[in-house]
Formats: structure tokens, C-alpha cells, sequence
């Protein structure tokens, strides 16, 4: 199941240490303007080695676009696209040929297949989600047109957590610190913590919050396509995401009549007084911000001897080698935006047709 | 979209207060033993008046099977059912017509659609649920062949929160309250403050975690379809969910060395020490138990009066009459395990595909 | 695999001597008026013992609606309906329990899922086109909307052919005569052909033609989804059909230069000179009138003895009882309408999507 | 819609003069050995410039596997791939951007997007079914593990046509005529009549009948996945495809007592007498021989002066320049053997899950 969306669908192939990460994106309308500066700057939000709390392996992950594309705008017809790998060092992995290395997909993927291409995770790889970001640059440019803004943020890593609302944070400055964190001395708080685990060959997770504004009423596709259920599922197919709440989410501690979010009549415009829906209400979009919480365990592959078992099922240990990320927040950010802007314009378009005969 | 699965399918319809609530099971295999009474006991699991604290309306929820099921067989063939909208008070919406209730879905579902049936909540009411308990019933009979359990309870109601992990817990002990809690202690804490917040017409949201046991290892299909995924798409899916998390979830504050789950040779059998991972790793089961936990919402029904407007756009107010549960986790235990169930069986069969040719 | 459609979906269930005939349709748009009157003329269009030609089976075929319409309305929220069957005799069947029928199903269906429901072709009887029907009629009054109209006619019964193209006839002649044919003289040869078959206990086929007027320019999704692909796709999935073609089809002894259809400048309007393409072109209608032609085999089922296998594959033989179509075509014309109805509705509103930006 | 196929998919992109043709084939499992000569041989066939009877356009077509093939064999991740286009000479279209070439998809796409790639066709191009010879080069592997085998042949072109049924002829011998003909002296005919009608700039269509051994019984999903309706699906979904007809088709002069397959007992195997029915039964393949028939219409591209209009509407004419086909037919052969061998496969899949709980 490499296909995500209904009607604007991505499709993503490629290994980490094989040829190249791909996909097509197809259902994309067309007219939509590509600015392909744009499109590659979001995928160098996501590379490695963009600053000191990142992994220092430097992949250039330019995009090729295939088709689709003509005079600079989408046709309609699918758009193909290829990143070459090619900063790949599969001999960090050779040790791991015969080894299943702890909370990994190695185990789980060489029994589902009997067959495994163990260099550098393989298909489980985070790098297969440059293809999620190329796809969502291409979702962005569409909602840009629209109206939509989607923006995500680190809101936690490790013990260090934002205490507020995302209301009272200027978004405008999270690309100013490497950590993407709209608050500099939570942001530097963090940053200190994620040196200290790297430091030790360990790692750390966290929670990233996003924020979607201008979102039109009647997105969302009931009963099982409720919007708030779609963004939860693209949240937990990415890498290392152990949970997704929206609104309140898990604070459950409050009566009903103090979390209704009760209608007025704001200058001839509904409105609700608060948001603890999180803009979605009965899996629908209701005209107001909204809002999600994604939670990061940390990266499975720690600098330091583990015990675990070989192919044969036999004990060993092992103790891993390589350039690797002591906290994915703040690369995943740009994925968990991406994730998120190909839900919305995939039920953009799946509302346009609710009431496509009145 | 109204139809659930990838290849054991659930289409469902049917309104609150329409004539009847129903569905059709596509893609179910054939050959399994249909246990009526057991089908039967999963509804009425689920139905209102069951005991003291849900709702005291009466509904009968009784199943009619129409095709797909031979001499107590299921043929492979489509299976469509029926249950008839008996004992629905359509007056006691009547003052609903022209107003949206707070945090309902009565102002999306007219913005999406410019038609909507008021009465009972139509289409966004949880009556619709009975038709998945039906597809749960039909899937856990299934899973019952295969040697897998899915077992859900409430975890937390309120403030209320069970301290340990669901294997310190007796979970045949479930059912023996009304609030579906392992914990009796906890349960009748549970059960005294839903009463005390019905007595004030409030109402109250909480927690439900379930557990599944029995999972052979490789369900899941990576890389949008990652069993959590479908898991947390499943629930989220449900009527009053906010929030989804499985293995340790948004409990981040630990390192990867901390929480990795160790592999080990149990007996020949390759094991893991921990179960961190929630029993998924990569998107795929590895064959330890899966649990995850689900948010949910007060019910957005209180017998208070509120503020909101009416179609118009103009402010009003308005106070709920009628039959409401003020906590709706011990009638939600049942949905939760339902959506689970047919989750898995539906990727038990796509993971029959992955080495179709080996 | 019992849905139809990508956007507009027919779910169907039911077999030919279960309890009902029934389905689900999902993504119909809200504001349809739904004339019930008109629905269920389509049905007795279809339904057994309407005339002297077709079988004297007296099956009533009353549809209820169970949801997704509200005070006359489709609301855009599922529709469920069923056909309950009353006049089944089952026990003309009671000799086929054990016996393969030549050229029906009841082979393929008992390798297929190892159990069978034998009564009347279970599954695979034509009765279960009566869900087609009631979701033909929606479509039907959808496309009414939108001034598309959907014609099909018998056009051939065994030798008996019409020369003439469809525009040389009167088309709404077609239901003044049980054959459902606008040529009366042809349609006088054909009955009696058909009563002569019928005497003999013999069945005989032919071929349907189908008329789409007033489809916009644009509807197709290529590559995979041609129009002509999907109306293949709807057609060939009738029971008895053998064969699909469009435009000039099968005739393929002409130059490129004399059936290309030449463009040219008609008021204003781009026109074809002719319509050899049959109104798709690069799988897209072009405004031109969409005909097409299905070829039907003769019914299985014939009065009289045959050699077969029984379910232990033992050599036997059975004359077959019960009451049967000698010739299926008059009674498959609303079932091919049905069918293409359906298809244009679906791939009307895919169209929307294709400029949803611009 | 680029993706064709349940569960054995394949995503097509690609422009005729863009950068590339491509795809991925999603849901292939894993262990199937890719022989790469056979895969590039499968090219070939469809390849231009490959005898004196196709366009002299040379085009290598040279397939690149970027993922899903590890150490020479499919692991169950997706396989992209792609097909550089590098001998496309897109000025031979700049007379046509602003024309509509007749019974092309010029006008169409340009209405359905608004935006049109114009050179050599964009999308439209048969150019883009290289990647369909890839999908169906790794399903033809895929099935030759299972024992199934897939054979196309030209069997009409214009008014020659080939008198026998497929049985009578040695299909070993289809190759070793370029126009793909088993019949040596039709097959000379053929040659003689495309040679004349190329050498006056005209086109001429045809017939292609295909034929596959070795499927067992089962395969086929009704009723609306019937076997026979997804493989004229497929069939229609090829570039300048008119019709589809299998078994006898619309050859429907005939009594049901005629054309019943009659089953008996072969040694133990139920067998039929004869194969009306084109190996298919209740839409569920029967064991026997498939077999159907696949109609061409001439290429519309011919080098004559014709009537058209431009992109305003306005009258003109134009006289096409360029490499083309006088007759697609032999280089359709490996395409229709392409979309066969998919279609199987994939049924072939689904097939594994209905008794996946006997």
C-alpha cells in the first residue's frame, strides 16, 4: 500500500540504499503553478545535515519531475518524479545483514517477505518520505491558491514542552532555529538536550503540533472518512509516530459543558467562541483553525550495544555504526506539513462534489 | 465514504431516526460459522438501557441477515443486514430543526450538503455504530478460527485512571461492571462519577484501551498502510474520538536505549523483552500483543442550557431534551473492538498476498 | 467485488432465493429529487412477467428505501434499499442440489468458495440486477439534472438484425413493443422468433444498442479509465454478456482517412462531421452522441435434457424445470440503461475534479 | 486514473516528447525471479522500428528498475521504473499546437484540463503503453511460476482475417512474422495490404485475439468483477481499442442447446465438451481456455490533407508529418498480452482470499 489519497493520490517507491526514492502523484488538477524552487527548498527542509543537531550525512535530494508538468504548470496527467540516491553508504549496513537490530522494521519485514533489502532499513527507511515532501509541496502550492496555510512545529522533545496554545506563538519564527520551535528558549533548551543525548550515542522523541488555517466548512467525509481520522492516519504513516490527538485530544478531564464550543453569530458570520474541537465537528471541517498533535518515539538506532538476535534466531548483540539523527523532530516537521497538505487538498476536492447537482 | 476495508469491507447507512440502520459485509471469506446468538449478544453489547448508567432509551437492535450466509455458513457472497429504527422519539427534536447544537455536527453536515435530516443527529448519530458491531461480530468469528482475541475496556473516565498496564489486569472481568473496567475498584469510582455528572444533566469523556492478542507476525502493509495506521484510522473514525496512541504512545520522555525492545531467543522462538513497540514495528505486527488507547470526548449532548444559533445565523439558545448517555465509554467498548477486528482480519487476508507466489 | 462506481457507488447483495435483493449507494450528491414513481417503473421494466415474451415468474419487486433521503431528497448520506423476494420456488431447484448445470455457475461458484447456495443460481442469478435498477433510476434522474439521457433498445435477437443506425429511428417507439425494438416489423420477427424458440424449450440471444445524448466534452479518465473502458467495464458485467463494442467497434475494414471524424466550425461550436469514434475520443466524450452494442448469449437454462457433471463429477445428466426467459434482451434494455447510467453519472462528477483549481 | 489493477497495480506516467515513461507496480509479492533480457525482450516487441511494417522511428526503450528488485529478485516493495524518451523530434508537432487533429484526443484533453502537452500527443501517445509492457513483463513472470500462459496474434487486419479458431493454428510460430500472424500466407496478406495503404498515407485497423492457457478454476469477482469484464476493461483501456468480445461473442445466431458447454467426466477431471463460453462462467474462469478477441480502429494519424478546426474554433486543415504507423496491430500484440497478463495475475491474487479461512 504505497498509495496515499482518494483523489489527489501519491504513490512513493524506492529504498534507502538503492537507486533512487520516487513516486507519481496523480488526481492533481490542473493549472496549479509549480514553483520549483519552492518544491525543492521543502525538500531541503527535510535533508540531513541542514544543521548541527541533524545527522551530518549530506544527501543533495534534488527532485526530477518526469511528466505532468508543462511551461511550469500541472497538465492534469500524472506527475512522475526521481531523487538518486547517491551519498549512500550501504557498507555502514553490512553488519547488519544477518542481524535484526532492536525495535526496527528488519525482523517484521523479513518475515512478512522471506526476502529483505537490509541496507540502511530499506523500504522502512525515513528517506522514503522525501517522496511524501514532494508530494506535499505540490499539495501546498495547490492550497496556497486556495487560501490554506498549513504549519507544523516541535512542540516538545523529551521532558521540554511549549505550555501554550499554539494561538500565542509568532509560527513565523520556527524556521529560525534548526530545532523548529516557534519559542527561542524552549527552542535552545532543546537544542541542548538533543546534543547531550547525541553526545551519548542515544536517542530522543517528542511531539510536533500543526496548525491548518483557512480551511473552508465541508471538508471531511463521514462516516469513515472523517477529516480528523484521514489526518490521523497520514500522521501515524510516518516513521516513528506513536500517536496523533486533536483538539483536547487525550485531556479528558473536563465536562461536556465546558468544552462545547458554542456558536455565535459574529457579524453575520457563524462563529464558535472556543476550539476545542480542533475545527473538525463530526468529522467535518467547521471554518476554524485546526489543530493536531503527532507524537515521535526516538530513533530506534542508538550508538551503543544492544543485545539482540540474528537471522537464525540465535542471541548476539550488535552495535551500530553510521551518521544517524539523535531526535527526528525537527526533520520531520516538513513531513508532518506535507502528510497533512495532501490530506486537505485530497478532501478539497473530494468536497466539491457533495453537492455538485444543486 | 461510507464503506470500511480493503478487502473484508463494511459499507454501512442508515440514519438515526430514518427507517432502519444497516450494511453489507463484502469480501468476507467463505467458511465461516456464523454464531447468531453471539452476533446478536455483540449488538446488544453495545445497545442503550443496558444498565443504570447509559441511556434508558429502549431500542431492540435486532439483526436480520438478508444474503451471504448458507445453512449457518458465510458463502463468500455479500452479506447485507438490517436492523429497523423502532423506538426512536423523532418529537423530541422537533425544537432541533432550526438550530445547531454546540459541538455537534448539525452546522457541517448542512454546510456540506445544504439538505440535512435533523432528527436524532441523522447520519453523525453513534446509532450508526450498531452496523459495525455487526461487521466487528462477523470479523471477531473470523479472527476466533485464527486463534486472535481483541479485548477493549475503559481505561479512564474523567480524572479516573486505571495506574497499571492492561496485562496486570484480569480482562475476563470486563464485563462483570457496567462501566467495562478490569479494576472493580476503579470501576465503581467510574460508575459514581458518571452518575453524579448525569445528576447535574453534564456529561463526561475518558479513555478506552484494548488489547490484541494472537497476532501472527507481518500484518500491516508499509508504507501508508501501517497496522497502527489502519488501527488509529479505525478508531478515529468512531463517534467522540480525539486522540490514538498505541505502544507508549505520547509518553516521550524516554531514550531509544531505554525503550528499545531487545530481541531474544525464548525457546527457539525469537522474542522481545519489552513490548515498547505496542506489537508493531516498521507498520508491521511482530507477533507480541497489540494495544493502543483511545480518546474520547464528553458527549456533546448536556441537558443544560447553551448559547448557540440557529440556521440563520442568528444567536439563540437551546436546552436538550431526550435520552442521552452522560458517558458513553462503556457502550463505546464494543465499537472500539468491532473497528479492531475488522482492521485486522482485513489485513490478516492482504498479508495472505505478500508471498502469494512463494 | 460488489461495487460499482469510483464516486457514485452501488453496493449490491442478495441472492436469487434468499431473503432480499438489495444495496447501498454511496456518493450520490445531495439535492436529487427522487421521484419514487419513476424509480419503480424502472424496476417493472425489468421484472419477470411482464409480457408474453418473458417468463411468467410473477415477481412484485417493490423497493424500500431505508436511508439517505430526507422529505423527498437524496441528503448525500448513503442509500440503502431492498427488494425483499416473495416468490420464490425454491424447491424447482431442489433437483440441482448436487448437479452442475451446463454453462451456468454453479460449477465456477463451488471450486470457487467451496460452499454454494443452489436456489435459483444463488449469487449469480440475474435477479440480483434488480439493485442495478434502483441505482440506474437514481442515476438516471441525476442525469435528468443535467440533460443526459440514456437509450437502449434491442437492436438484435438471433438472425433478426436492424440495418439502420440508431439515429434513423425512432427512439421512443422502443417501449411500445414488449421487444423493446423501434423497428415494428423487426419487432414483430423478433417475438415470433422468440415464441418459436420458446416453444421448443430452446433460448436464443442478440445484441442491446445504447444511446447517451447530451453528455458534456470531457468526461473520461485516461489512461485507465477511458469512458468507453468503464462503459465496457458496466456492460460486461451483466449476466450472458459476450461482447462490448463502440463507435464503428468490430467493423474494421475502413481506411484511417474515411472514418476520421473531421472537425469543423458548426455556428460556433466545434462539431464533427461524422461520429465514427462513437462520441469517445481518447477515451473522453466530445459531445457527440456515446452508442455502443452488447452482445447477449442465450439464456443457460433450457427446457430440455443435457448431458452434465454432479458435484462428485460423476457423468449424469437434468432437464431443467422452473420458469424461464426464453430470450433475456427485452428485459436486459433498463438493465444496460441501468448500467451506462450509472457510469456517466460516476465519470460526470471524476470531471469535476479535473479543473477543481483553475 | 493511471493506476490499473486491485492488488496487483500498476501506476503509469509518462508524456509521449516529455522526459520520460515510467511507472510503479505496487503489490507485487515478493520471491518472483525478473529474468531483465525477458523484461527488456517484451520492449522490443512493442518497440518502433522493429521491421519494415511499423513506423522507422528508432526508440530504444531501455527500461531502468529503481526499487522493489533486490539481488534479482521482486522483495514486495514497490518497483519503479522508468523510460527516458531520447529520440522524440517534437518539432514535427509545432504545426499541431494549435490545431485539433480529427479522432485524436487533441480537443478532448484540451477541454477536460484547459492545459495540453501537444507535442506527439502528451498523454494521449500509445507511447505511454511502454509501461504497461513492463507491468505486464514481470506479471508474465509471475505467471509462468503458476503455469499460465498468455498469447496474442493478429488475426484480421482490414478485410483479411484469419478463417480458424486459435486451436488450429501453432501459436510457437506468431513471431516469426512481423505482422505477428501464426497463418504464413494471411500473414504475407496482411503485410501486402499495410504496405499498400502506408505507401498512400492511410491507416487500416484490425483484430487481435488472444488466447490463455493453464489458469485454474476460480479466478473472476462478481458480479462486478467478473473475470471476462475486467479483462475487456483492460482491453478497452488500450489506445485506439473499439471493441471486446470473448468466447463466442457476438457470433449470436445460435440456441442455447448449441452452445452449452457440456460438462463431463475427463478421468476424473470435470471437463466441458466444448469452450463457448471462452473459459469463463458466471464471470469465474471454468479451467478451460480463455480467449477473446480485441478490435483496432485505424491509426488516426494519416499523411493526407484533412478538414479540421484550430484551438478558436476556426476551419483549417492539415496534413500530418512525422514516423508513424500504417497499423498497430503487430506492435499491439505485446501490449494486449501485457494487460491480459496483469489482469490475471491480479485476479489470480484476489482469488487466494476466498476461502483464506477453510
Amino acid at each position: 500500500m504505497n498509495t496515499f489519497g482518494n483523489i489527489f493520490r501519491l504513490t512513493s517507491y524506492g529504498e534507502s540504499h538503492g537507486i533512487a526514492i520516487g513516486g507519481v502523484i496523480d488526481g492533481c488538477p490542473s493549472g496549479i503553478e509549480v514553483d520549483m524552487a519552492f518544491v525543492q527548498e521543502e525538500l531541503n527542509r527535510r535533508r540531513p545535515g541542514q544543521s548541527k543537531i541533524t545527522t551530518p550525512r549530506k544527501e543533495s535530494d534534488e527532485v526530477e519531475f518526469l511528466s505532468g508538468i508543462y511551461e511550469g504548470m500541472t497538465t492534469g496527467t500524472p506527475i512522475g518524479f526521481v531523487i538518486r540516491n547517491n551519498n549512500q553508504h550501504s557498507s555502514d549496513y553490512d553488519n547488519l545483514k544477518d542481524i535484526y537490530r532492536p525495535s526496527h522494521a528488519d525482523y517484521t519485514y523479513a518475515q512478512k517477505y522471506g526476502v529483505r533489502d537490509h541496507r540502511g532499513g530499506g523500504r522502512s527507511s525515513a528517506r522514503e518520505t522525501i517522496a511524501r515532501c514532494v508530494g506535499g509541496a505540490l499539495a501546498k502550492l495547490a492550497l496556497k491558491q486556495l487560501g490554506i496555510d498549513v504549519t507544523g512545529y516541535t512542540s516538545q522533545v523529551g521532558h521540554i514542552k511549549l505550555e501554550n496554545d499554539y494561538s500565542l506563538y509568532d509560527l513565523s519564527q520556527i524556521e529560525s532555529t534548526p530545532v523548529r520551535c516557534p519559542d527561542m528558549d524552549k527552542a535552545n533548551e532543546m537544542i541542548t538536550l538533543i546534543e547531550d543525548v547525541k553526545s551519548k550515542g542515544d536517542t530522543i522523541g517528542g511531539v510536533i503540533t500543526c496548525v491548518i488555517k483557512g480551511t473552508p466548512v465541508g471538508l471531511g467525509e463521514p462516516v469513515f472518512g472523517k477529516l480528523h481520522a484521514a489526518l490521523g492516519f497520514a500522521m501515524l504513516g510516518i516513521n516513528a509516530v506513536k500517536g496523533f490527538e486533536y483538539g483536547d485530544g487525550f485531556d479528558v478531564n473536563h465536562r461536556g459543558s465546558e468544552i462545547n464550543d458554542v456558536f455565535y453569530n459574529d457579524n453575520g458570520k457563524i462563529n464558535t467562541r472556543t476550539n476545542h474541537s480542533g475545527g473538525v465537528q463530526g468529522g467535518i471541517s467547521n471554518g476554524q483553525d485546526i489543530y493536531f498533535r503527532v507524537a515521535f518515539k526516538p530513533v530506534a538506532t542508538v550508538l551503543m550495544l544492544q543485545d539482540t538476535v540474528d537471522t537464525k534466531g540465535e542471541d548476539t548483540n550488535l552495535k551500530a555504526r553510521g551518521r544517524h539523527d539523535a531526535c527526528v523532530l525537527p526533520r520531520a516537521v516538513p513531513i508532518v506539513e506535507a502528510m497533512a497538505a495532501m490530506t486537505i487538498l485530497d478532501y478539497y476536492l473530494l468536497s466539491k462534489l457533495n453537492k455538485a447537482l444543486i
